[in-house]
């Protein structure tokens, strides 16, 4: 039985999960899995970076369907992704980006390139269906074909590129590496993107708006105040134990960190 | 496998839907599917018009469970509905006004007359159940009895009218058509109850409140400032791109919409 | 097909309950249930609650991961433990209490003893696992391996105690009983931990704060102003109709409850 894990920005009390969930049962047997609906409105690099968190950890036959779609019903396209044995169905606004562009890939460790296709064969859309509402109307009746067997190519043509997140990935060099708060968990910790395995120094500390954190921790519970510590993708975060790092340093998604030798 | 769809306002955080879905997996092998438990506390409407836009999604054989009830313990009756295939367990309180009653009923288009039963046979409840949670004493155990294959006619009598909400659909002549808001959505998008279709002008403005609004939209992102789209149900909609229609123009739940010709 | 139920603080908008759901899909089969994510971060308290109250409804054969953990990476231990046919998985600080400790487990009622163990294997963990999120790197994985049919003599040495929650249970005596507010729940309604069926008299009245709460009700729409009445875990609540009782009254988790006759 195939496995169809959603991702959307469309909440929990609104009609919306449910109906495409209804249409899904309606054309297939396939499980479904709620990766997430509670993305913040039109937030695609929320949901790029979730993506890239958690893509490596389900099995290939996955089906992810990831519904952030500011442009619905625009002209943008409708994008499916083949890589390692998972399938992607997203609009092509670069939720995808950090799955599919090799350079930053959460699988580009993994055996294969991406395979990308326009969803174009509007045969397989629900009839007489809305501009506004694609996630009931084209993802999930495209879902639930592709888990009753159909190919990609069946979706569409091949095509060569897709739209890239704006995102400047971190740098590193031997004095400093600099990166980027890329979200803030619901614990307050202010998670980057630099990955600690990178750095070429063992002992270090973060400069961060007017904040300089020197106190480095294993766990949650090791020292007092804030520090820095090895997050659970490996990169490094800075935390506050049992408190919010984000409220009492006043940082948030965006902001710069630049981590040097300590 | 049965299917077993949950509707409540019962949130998240408090144990209610997990000890429903116990019930539920304790007595039968369905799959249960969380529509939403996010109804606001006591909102009938809310669920009754969640309701109207996703059942017509889901296929015969769902088992449809809404707990929305205020009147818990109390004379109210429990209901069990029959239409098109599709069975509904709810409070007697016009949760289902919107998938029973013929002149509004999102399967009126469908073959079939809704049959209706009082859902009165106590040997299907928990033993020594609760006056204050039905949800799992009452509601989850006749589920699982209809998943494994019990017919309505066990539950109760058949019975020839339930309770309608309190709710007047959308007028429209020749003019002008009067409708009401129905719903804010998370995106804050006011959706009202006006069908599009059946307006007889192709360009068309909206008085609401103290707004005229005159620009029509196919997408999102067509038009700055305010404008009218038709939704996903075929709804006119009031709605600002990527900003919220219902707190910049002050409007909400139960304001009343007039559109005519532009 | 074995039951996976998850209840965690990870909230549903970081990536934390999709990448556990990753986990446990990559390694069995097994159905997963979402009890709940909303416990408030860190709140090993309302964890031990809400497990009481959901726990008896599920069938034998279901496999509890709580992960409430803010000792996460420190020495604190993972337990597994088997009673009545259930399965849970919980770091060791307190969160299974109340299934556990034979005075107030909500399985003492049944047939049998809990049988403990210290999760040690570390075979079985994902390789090169985090010391921030063990959520993914450990129980999901070992959850995965039980409902594989592993036994719990595989996941290491059989153990004597846990530690316990800092709670205190109701004491009852002829001329009162006194007990805490445990919870207060989405509508509201102040749970209290005294038993109505204990209560050696039929009328009774609550003192509570400054509140002296005399009227009794068997449903919510019996009376008006705040009112007492047995909750669904048989349990005194003080509650308003279709209002918050702990709004109203000023009232909350760990505030103190005595019941007097009237």
């Amino acid at each position: 039985m195939a496995t169809i894990a959603l991702l959307t920005d469309f909440g929990t009390r609104d009609p919306y999960v449910a109906a495409m969930k209804g249409v899904i049962a309606a054309r297939c047997d396939a499980r479904v899995a709620d990766l997430s609906h509670d993305i913040p409105p039109f937030d695609v690099w929320a949901a790029a970076f979730f993506l890239r968190d958690v893509v490596p950890y389900w099995p290939a036959g996955t089906i992810f369907v990831a519904v952030i779609d500011p442009g619905v019903g625009t002209s943008r396209r409708i994008l499916a992704v083949e890589r390692d044995g998972r399938t992607f169905l997203a609009p092509d606004n670069g939720v995808l980006s950090l799955v599919v562009e090799d350079r930053q890939s959460c699988l580009s460790g993994q055996a294969g390139l991406p395979v990308l296709h326009s969803v174009d064969n509007e045969s397989l859309f629900l009839p007489n269906g809305s501009a506004t509402f694609h996630g009931r109307d084209r993802f999930a009746p495209v879902a639930a074909a592709l888990a009753n067997g159909l190919s990609l190519d069946e979706l569409g043509p091949r095509i060569d590129a897709i739209v890239a997140l704006d995102y400047a990935p971190p740098s590193y060099d031997c004095a400093r590496a600099e990166g980027t708060i890329v979200s803030v968990d619901r614990f307050g910790n202010l998670v980057t993107d630099i990955e600690a395995a990178r750095l070429p120094f063992a002992r270090y500390a973060a400069h961060a708006g007017a904040h300089v954190i020197e106190r480095m921790a294993r766990t949650y519970r090791d020292v007092a105040g804030a520090f820095l510590i090895t997050g659970s993708t490996g990169r490094v975060e800075i935390s506050v134990a049992e408190a919010s790092a984000a409220a009492l340093l006043h940082l948030g998604r965006g902001d710069r960190v630049t981590i040097v030798p300590a």
